[in-house]
């Protein structure tokens, strides 16, 4: 199958890397120009992804045209602010690859801050149709350095259409990179997402000093709180039990590798928004997703103490050691009344 | 209140410890009478808690019947594989403590190997009526080297009878060590001990050199296999989405402080369990428990692929890399189908 990857980011890379190694024709577009040319000389890219050789197969371009020439496969894996942008672009330019119906992925993460929109919502809004609409949304627990080192990782293939999530499944599936489908894509798209949010409170207790305990706790709340979210705009309860929810909440709030984690430890540590932020170039979907998921919250009538609490830290000025302290310390309740509570 | 604590490894110490500073009378019974000498003169659990004060207030003792003397609360933290004969010996050498109704807490985590019992079903079974039936279950995401050091801890408080989970919750909270009712004293037990088992499959992964998303795809499925155990044995599903399902499962399999975890990092490397067992004086709950729960789905008809892995790795000599790549790469269906599909 020919692929055209768009996005040149740790996934972007680390995913252009798995479909080559099956097999596939690669297409790799970066964005950055001076990326790009490193990218074809060194096959590293030193960026997002160093110490980890790109298969030479993979063609790395920065024409959005060339990438998705005759491409059957078109996956966007940009950061979720530059999705709508990038997709228009490709639309624009090369309108002919929209023509053949090619099967749209989306590995983007994250919540648009300015239109609250799952990353499927803004290509159905920007691709044409039909391929525009149901993108298969490619996610679920998973690391960049993990998936580009053959460690075994199990994520989701998540569209209405089954036999579209079949689809990538058997075109990405490996023995030690496994795709399960799921036909929730709402569940799974707020699960990846907002999960990205509790990664920064578990990453700011871990910065104040608290423990593997605490730390548990914060992730057992967060579950419930992005459920709640979930049940109000239609997603079902046994996708949050599943990998796009609870597993990639876990892979994310408990490794070295998460940069919304990273970013929270640096804020449980002192540092301000701004700060944190400059320490990597990597992006903290975190970030733009807390934003959007308490606005999305408000307007639905559900409430997030941890989503409103990391709000409160990033934007309002509010001390971690604080906001921490009022999560951890609510009233005494029973415990499956305390989880839903907010909801009376 | 004045209370006995009957066990003095870590996290009886730890509860103790806790108690006490709150303002109770404690008296800690330690079966070791070498450890209770060296803990009486120097405050300090040097085996199973090492750098850890004990408060002067707390009484160290090797009598059960003077450590139960006039206790309103008795809480039960040994090993599992001796609660039953510990109980036992109370209860011949100390019946008076029975007469007046004393609050029964269970601290003590696991399934019985003999007789596949809970914890509160071992009290309630060897303890005089009727302050054996009705322990209540004091279990959940923690640590005794953070909760003796005062980090923000949640746990559970689970009793079918509601006023006597809140009293424990009275009793033992503070406000870093937070403690919420449930009275599915089923679901908490199952969770609380099986978590040991997946744990010990987690650890067997960290040992292989995988990474934190395969743990995390792992502990998604552990706790898919524990709930679908609860449901046949009468937990409520919802116990398992909170502190003493995932939130337990998190703490234990994610962190340093976990015996069990370590264990199973051990024989990942290469060893086998008599020396992983040897490597440390606590006791890894999860290896008694992995042969009850085994036991206990064979009965109940339901199956559990990660509990019956660690069982064929550690006593029936299977390889870890073969059973962990059977467990990571199975056939791939839908993903709500691959959590349930053992059991139709």
């Amino acid at each position: 199958v020919k692929v055209a990857a768009i996005g040149g980011g740790g996934w972007g890379t680390a995913l252009a890397s798995v479909l080559s190694k099956k097999g596939h024709e690669v297409s790799l577009w970066v964005y950055e120009a001076d990326l790009a040319t490193r990218l074809k000389a060194t096959r590293e890219n030193d960026i997002y992804l160093p110490g980890v050789k790109l298969p030479p197969a993979v063609a790395v371009t920065t024409s959005l045209r060339e990438s998705v020439a005759g491409a059957e496969m078109i996956l966007f894996v940009t950061p979720s602010h530059v999705l709508r942008a990038t997709a228009a672009r490709l639309a624009d330019e090369a309108p002919a690859a929209f023509a053949v119906a090619p099967l749209v992925v989306v590995a983007t993460k994250g919540l648009e801050k300015e239109s609250l929109a799952r990353m499927s919502e803004v290509l159905a809004a920007t691709l044409p149709a039909p391929a525009g609409r149901d993108a298969v949304v490619l996610a679920g627990p998973s690391h960049a350095e993990e998936v580009a080192r053959q460690i075994p990782t199990a994520i989701v293939a998540a569209c209405r259409d089954r036999a579209r999530a079949e689809a990538v499944q058997e075109a990405c599936s490996t023995e030690w990179f496994r795709i399960y489908t799921n036909d929730d894509v709402v569940g799974v798209e707020l699960g990846v997402s907002l999960k990205n949010v509790v990664a920064i409170a578990a990453g700011i207790s871990d910065g104040l000093g608290f423990g593997d305990s605490t730390k548990a706790a914060l992730l057992t709340r967060g579950l419930a709180e992005i459920a709640r979210l979930g049940r109000a705009l239609g997603a079902r309860p046994d996708t949050m039990a599943g990998l796009a929810g609870m597993g990639d909440l876990i892979a994310t709030a408990t490794s070295r590798h998460s940069r919304n984690r990273r970013l929270g430890e640096a804020v449980g540590r002192g540092a301000n928004l701004a700060e944190a932020l400059a320490a990597s170039p990597m992006v903290a979907e975190g970030v733009g997703t807390c934003e959007a998921a308490v606005e999305l919250a408000r307007r639905h009538g559900v409430e997030l103490p941890i989503a409103e609490q990391v709000h409160a830290i990033l934007f309002e000025g509010k001390s971690a050691r604080a906001a921490l302290r009022e999560l951890l310390t609510r009233d005494l309740k029973p415990e499956a009344e305390s989880r839903v509570r907010r909801e009376s």
